[in-house]
């Protein structure tokens, strides 16, 4: 039996000329700027226009270009491989579908018609749901199915905060970061987002306390110092916190030697290596930290290509609803864009 | 010599079914929100749409309309008599404009012109100088009278928030209030704005906290415990902080008579009367207050009037340039956003 994986991230230029495009593409998503077509065209216009600048340095720093694509195509070759040796019986085929840059919807569609699968498995790269992440690239699948007519049976995980080998894996990355440290604080790192998304019921929040909660208790370290925090605020709503940066102030003023975890993020892209790396280590060292070490993203990491392997596989044993896979989790029914207290 | 006061302010609806259009003339200022007209002006349509409900709601608890003209009426009574009886020898008369309801400047500029006067003084019912009030008030009074061809001598007072009657006004109400009290926090609370406002260089902020630091070395107690904070926040920006109602929250469960004492604003309206005195009060009360005191706005408090009625008449004393007389305050050049700092 056929069956086609579609792995969601969010994309990111593969060259400095389309740092604009790709900014234009991110705003012009309803998921991201709320209003009516008419005015969220030129507002999105505006707003990638007047972000490039800042945006083309760090893609810069990069290099040129983001490094998602390729660290992506690598996670989906480990999973499709992992996949075909656990059920010898299927023929699983992974694709990747960006939301922002390419490839896009609109073009793997092609791609997945002329595989032909019998069964198609959503699966985003984002362990924690967001109507502005996960919400809005399911979402545009859907649209493009639809828009192409073509109806094949398609299956949903549409998180997996809590999964086991999921925390497994975080747990041992950061164990073999801070198994010989001592006075250290551990900063559980996940991009933020504007507070009001999350008043409007997105469950991104508190699906992103529930993993570091589970990974904390992993861990299972006596009097372990950890913190929660949020990165990446840009523009002039407020987001939700405490922001990373001010717990790296705090902390570095402290003396303590900081650790890094990005706790949303699944492959290293700008956040990561520029954000965490670059100018978050800058304001560390202006405020007197001597020690700075930042726990890798999971990238292919074996725990997490068999977290995605086995929530694949063994997606029956989590059946929520007729389409919804979500692995032993239910959002308190106050966060309303959650899919499972959404489902059609 | 006749001379012509053009008192500014914001304005209220007079009824409730003016709420929605007073929003939308408040959202349609470039100085509210800086976008090119075409996006402005319909996402002003659908701003004031989205609040108009729950601003309805604030101007019921009101009797269904703002007192803030009547209120305004009664300075600018009390100031016209008050330069009339200073300065004998020439002719005063005050003329109210409100830039997001009636009296609006394009009415209002035909009774000056009737009135004929050789000399035009701005005095925005402002203290603290923002570009989002005084300046855009400021702003509309020069584009009007530009169309309409009108080209008298034109000086401003574009600001006084250390000015000594009016820190004396304030000083004295607070007196009233807190002589026989003990165990009180004294929180004075303005009038928030986005936090890229200041960014942007508005010396607002700037300008509350030296009113603040004035009236505090006033009033001249020992261990006085008194904070700023910023109150009103809407919508989704982060604005500055912190928020008054955190504040009340804090010393509410700590059990201290909290003084609320309205610093930005020198009339009673929607943030005065409904916001301080019922809404936070309920915030207060829910959280343990026993004891919560508000300290009036100035209104026509004999030393504002002074205040105002000195400034116009001694403005000589504090000119800084061709139009602009801020009495003995320079921003720091940071506040770019400040007339003096911007003068033509």
């Amino acid at each position: 039996m056929k069956k086609a994986v579609i792995l969601f991230n969010l994309g990111g230029p593969d060259k400095i000329e389309n740092v604009e495009p790709f900014l234009f593409n991110l705003f012009n998503d309803p998921a991201i700027l709320n209003l009516p077509t008419i005015l969220r065209y030129p507002l999105a216009k505006l707003i990638s226009n007047r972000r490039a600048p800042v945006a083309k340095k760090i893609y810069k720093e990069l290099g040129g270009s983001s490094p998602i694509l390729k660290l992506t195509m690598a996670q989906s070759k480990a999973l499709e491989t992992k996949l075909n040796q656990t059920e010898i019986d299927s023929e699983y085929k992974c694709f990747i579908v960006m939301r922002c840059w390419n490839p896009r919807a609109n073009d793997v569609i092609k791609d997945v018609q002329s595989f032909n699968p019998e069964e198609i498995i959503l699966m985003p790269l984002y362990p924690q749901y967001s109507a502005a992440t996960s919400g809005s690239s399911i979402k545009e699948w859907r649209d493009v199915c639809k828009k192409n007519n073509y109806h094949v049976k398609t299956n949903t995980i549409c998180c997996y905060p809590t999964d086991q080998n999921f925390i497994n894996a975080h747990t041992k990355e950061i164990i073999k970061k801070i198994k010989d440290l001592k006075n250290f604080k551990l900063i559980f790192s996940a991009h933020g987002l504007p507070e009001k998304n999350i008043k409007k019921g997105d469950p991104y929040q508190w699906q992103v306390e529930q993993s570091v909660k589970k990974i904390v208790e992993n861990l299972n370290i006596e009097n372990l110092d950890w913190i929660l925090s949020y990165q990446s605020r840009v523009g002039p709503l407020k987001w939700i916190g405490p922001s990373t940066e001010d717990i790296i102030v705090e902390n570095s003023k402290l003396a303590k030697h900081i650790v890094l975890v990005p706790i949303a993020f699944v492959s290293e892209h700008s956040e990561t290596l520029v954000e965490l790396d670059i100018e978050y280590k800058e304001i560390a060292d202006a405020n007197g930290c001597k020690n700075y070490t930042r726990v890798p993203a999971l990238g292919t990491n074996e725990d997490f290509i068999k977290a995605m392997s086995e929530l694949i596989i063994k997606k029956n044993e989590y059946k929520f609803s007729e389409n919804l896979y979500p692995p032993k989790i239910q959002c308190p029914s106050n966060f309303k864009k959650c899919p499972c207290l959404n489902y059609e």
